[in-house]
């Protein structure tokens, strides 16, 4: 095909935030589909939170990504050439496709999606992965039960702005948490949350007494740190916390933050509770289902922060930790 | 009757490891029991970690002790005078009598209890609340799956060693905690554990590489702290991690240490969750009957840690936070 791939490789293991020097940027040409094999045209990269966990060594729920190879990472592309008799010339996909231009595979892992249903990008968000760990998330470990106050950190991030939207589908109170007042303000008349915390202007503890009176009943915490210790000050008996994340101590070079007020779990009868999206692959097709109803219907809103250009990967991806992003981030790699 | 009582009142709330100037040691004379009323005299008083906290002030699940009020505790005794119909001079009880040597009641939260069934002070200890909660903060929260690995610390506590003898009697795998070679011989030898970790000897980290080798299904905390992120490091997948107590935090002046290693919860689909005992009340009598039954079977053995003399209050207590006490610790008030 004599097509030429380039790709962001791990060159070392990030201390702190990642560098442009913990990247090797390589060039190779694509090779043809072997038998079983096809060729994905990347078009738009998935940027992660979870991506930050898989640069570092150690036991984790999934392999680190090793020094050398194409970064993991989820994309959807366009089939350009195969010898693998599921998938033709032109389909889409959704798949692990890696920081990379092409992406050649046997597919046994990639599943075919339909640009007349959702934009490519939504694949990547509110229909994707992070779709579905807002819903297994919220549903599965949170349990939240009509009329119940759910709280949620990062709520204008990709995963908090579908638990919210979910939790009020669910018939709950939906108040988020996040950083500045633009995302709050679009949280509370976008998206319809009751309230929203601007974590950066107010004591987050005193704005949960006035925003949750009557205690957090399932708290779905992204961010980690301070602000999971204050949601943990504010719980309910019986409540659920639900540990999707914790971007806040990802970065951290002085080892991470443990909650300090985790006793409050004692004292309520309360349950903290962490997942991996992975484990519920059995059921993803029920989570997509239900979303996309959702998204027709008009409950479920969906917002992308779509960055042009595949090489500004090193920088963009820092976007996550800055509390700059908003909505799914993702890379448009291609047309 | 012109019986002289003595108590130990709440004098000042404590910073850090209660003093002996944070209690009132009064006298007064015991009244006669008004109608619907009992006199009991203390024979025994249970010391427990729980106490600490109920010392502080702050919301919690039980109001704290006031200023002035008789420490609140549990102790079993014998019924000295009675006007109320469903007890009669003679009867045995337990109840939260308090720090004092006679408790006039309306007996409504007082039981029965049959000192030919047991001895007195295994109501305070296997058959009492400290029985109950390992009951049920096991059964109940960690739900232990026979063949799975139960790890405890406090092992050699009057909670702890409860815990590792009923996680052998459903068929799993019994690790315990406890500091010295005194405590972990005991806790292996003659209470049947399948190993003890020495905290004050080892590395807690290493010993549960060697002793849980497959991951810990169920960590049941008594001491939060270093301990707690060791166990957290080690969990198995779908890990329960049951929050009873957090003894090595409660007299620190510098705030909680929070384990930090709580994001296992999230790489393991792990969940941890707090319980307070009493909201098993209305369950204590089949707790009760069926720790009754593993004793009288020999499959459940008790330890009381007895000390004599109800002056001793203030320096018995310490005990507890010291590592000295070692089995259910408890003052000897009376014959």
């Amino acid at each position: 095909m004599s097509q030429t791939n380039h790709q962001f490789r791990l060159a070392a293991r990030p201390v702190g935030l990642p560098k442009r020097s913990d990247w090797n940027y390589t060039e190779e040409t694509v090779a043809d589909p072997g038998p079983g094999q096809l060729v994905v045209k990347v078009l738009y990269l998935s940027l992660d939170p979870a991506m930050r966990g898989w640069m570092n060594e150690g036991r984790s729920y999934i392999e680190p990504v090793k020094i050398g190879d194409v970064m993991r990472a989820g994309g959807v592309g366009r089939v350009v050439s195969s010898q693998n008799p599921s998938f033709k010339t032109g389909d889409h996909v959704f798949g692990m496709l890696g920081i990379q231009e092409y992406a050649v595979s046997d597919g046994k892992a990639f599943t075919k999606i339909d640009p007349n249903v959702a934009p490519l990008p939504v694949y990547l968000g509110a229909l994707g992965i992070t779709g579905l760990t807002a819903y297994f998330g919220l549903l599965d470990i949170g349990r939240p039960v009509a009329g119940e106050t759910v709280l949620v950190s990062g709520a204008a991030g990709a995963t908090g702005m579908i638990v919210g939207q979910i939790a009020k589908i669910k018939g709950c109170r939906a108040v988020g948490i996040a950083g500045g007042p633009e995302k709050c303000k679009y949280v509370v008349h976008e998206l319809g949350f009751d309230a929203c915390i601007d974590y950066k202007a107010e004591n987050v503890m005193d704005a949960l007494r006035r925003d949750c009176p009557k205690g957090v009943n399932v708290y779905f915490d992204n961010v980690g740190g301070e602000i999971l210790d204050a949601a943990l000050a504010q719980l309910a008996r019986q409540a659920r916390v639900v540990i999707c994340g914790a971007i806040s101590q990802y970065n951290t070079n002085g080892g991470i933050k443990g909650p300090a007020n985790y006793l409050s779990l004692l004292i309520n009868n309360a349950r903290m509770e962490g997942f991996v999206i992975f484990n519920y692959a059995a059921r993803y097709a029920e989570g997509v289902r239900e979303l996309a109803t959702w998204r027709a219907q008009g409950k479920l809103k969906s917002k992308e922060d779509i960055v042009e250009g595949f090489q500004t990967f090193p920088e963009t991806l820092l976007k996550l930790f800055s509390g700059e992003s908003f909505g799914k981030l993702m890379i448009k790699v291609a047309d």
